[in-house]
């Protein structure tokens, strides 16, 4: 199976690397692949301003061949440029069903600007999903994913979410044994399925810069599952319970309460997909009873925590 | 605060560009680093082959640098290398106690060539401690560990640890707001802390080929808190009890009850993680109590569940 790394010529470096090497791997674990790196122009310099020639875009595609589109550093300024115009291009005249196409990251938007988005489920960078939708209106955008599938084309949200995909289609191409050791050889700890969410709630709202805050949710995110009455974290931060109520919301755009309701959701998913049994999550977290914690993942998050392949 | 990467002719480019984009990111996000990729060729070819040109080894190092020592495709062949040897040579007039050494996957063996992780701990890929301990002697090589910091020197395991390496790094010399900044632009779901283990026993034991072992495992692992008994776990793949109890062993190299054990353990480490009652982490995991639990524990791991810090 031929797989074609297409690069624009200020390509993310991570965006490439991260599935190239997981496919260089497989292929060392004895998956049938032939990997190239190819592109508009012949010299990029990468993300991280190292200059290398790639071979220029093939004439044709063996059937069955997969290409991946990589992200580049500034979408705006680099996908308006004459090499992304003629990536566009040849896309559109090259991508048939015959083919597979996956994109990494903002590779999203010259599969979108290609019209191959059209109909169908896809997703890219959390950042750039708007710039996504507005550009591909007749693509439906899913947000918050780690990659999408449909039919022929994947899209995966970027930058580590590439290697997620790439084991993925690893898996699906070579075997579940081959995908398990280059996940081992790569030291990822688990794979991400396509439907976990990009955004962890451990992540969320940390995005300021008050340090007193930041203790607080560290204290709440350390122990999701304990109670922490307002006077105690504050007491623990050194500020009136008053001032941190105030504080927090401005600086991490959430309450207390919704923050600590958020991990105690996130944590109850990870305990669900787990095969932890319903009852047994809510209390794991810290919720009195199965239902006061579907009350609360009800105020966050769509479906219910019993459905199935969740 | 100036950073150095460090690479040999024919560098692993995951080892070097995870970590380079996580820092890069980070300068965007307003941390004081400069950074710089010499070694010394001034030509390498990655293991994804792209060639490119790098600066020389620096003659100076300022106070505070930081180095990073990315791995190599073929640490035997390419650190018998001249150039591996004028490296070695530069690291040990070079790292004094002044600079930090960080190093990723096989970097950690220059590292200890020089004599620089003599009387230190650290670590390395899982494939390579035992060479690392025969290379250095003199050091406390750990297994089964992300990243181990001691003193001036970090040593991770490799390939994606990189990234969570560079993410504590980031988090001491620019705070943890930046840190959890660029996670989320990385799509990192979340931080491994240096402690977490390199294998997940997710992925674990599947390096076989047999289809009806993976089957069975992957049931186990699905729902590892509910009970398998072997007739089950046999009809569901249509093997008899005594012939998949016999090849699982043989195939997997570990038995069915171990297997499954093993993964209840990972869970319970997890849940306590998350700020889990040891109680609570038992049961969710599927132990009948706590104390079954913690014999089960020391059959597997060191220490005790209810140690702090875990």
């Amino acid at each position: 199976m031929d797989i074609w790394f297409l690069l624009t010529p200020r390509y993310m470096a991570l965006d490439f690397v991260g599935p190239a090497e997981a496919l260089r791997m497989a292929i060392e674990e004895g998956a049938p692949f032939r990997l190239h790196v190819a592109g508009p122009a012949r010299e990029c310099v990468s993300s991280l301003g190292l200059v290398s020639c790639i071979d220029p875009l093939p004439e044709a595609l063996a059937e069955g061949s997969l290409v991946l589109l990589c992200g580049t550093v500034d979408e705006d300024e680099d996908y308006a440029t004459p090499e992304a115009q003629q990536l566009v291009a040849w896309l559109r005249q090259h991508i048939t069903p015959q083919v597979q196409l996956a994109t990494v990251c903002s590779g999203a938007l010259l599969a979108g600007m290609a019209g191959l988005l059209d109909g169908r489920s896809c997703t890219t960078h959390h950042s750039i999903v708007d710039k996504l939708a507005a550009l591909a209106p007749a693509a439906r955008v899913l947000d918050n994913r780690i990659f999408v599938e449909d039919g022929n084309i994947a899209t995966s949200a970027g930058i580590t979410t590439g290697m997620d995909l790439a084991l993925a289609l690893i898996e699906r191409h070579a075997g579940a044994d081959i995908a398990a050791r280059v996940a081992r050889r790569l030291v990822l700890y688990m794979r991400r399925s396509g439907d976990d969410p990009q955004l962890s709630p451990w992540l969320a709202y940390r995005n300021h810069l008050h340090p007193a805050v930041h203790r607080a949710q560290d204290l709440i995110a350390r122990e999701p599952a304990q109670r922490w009455p307002v006077e105690d974290l504050a007491g623990r931060v050194h500020l009136s319970p008053r001032h941190l109520t105030r504080l927090f919301r401005e600086q991490a755009g959430v309450g207390i309460v919704e923050y600590q309701q958020r991990l105690r959701i996130s944590l109850v998913r990870q305990l669900l997909q787990q095969g932890v049994s319903v009852e047994r999550a809510a209390e794991g977290a810290g919720f009195g009873s199965a239902r006061d914690m579907r009350r609360v993942w009800s105020k966050y998050l769509p479906g219910s925590p019993g459905r199935p392949g969740l």
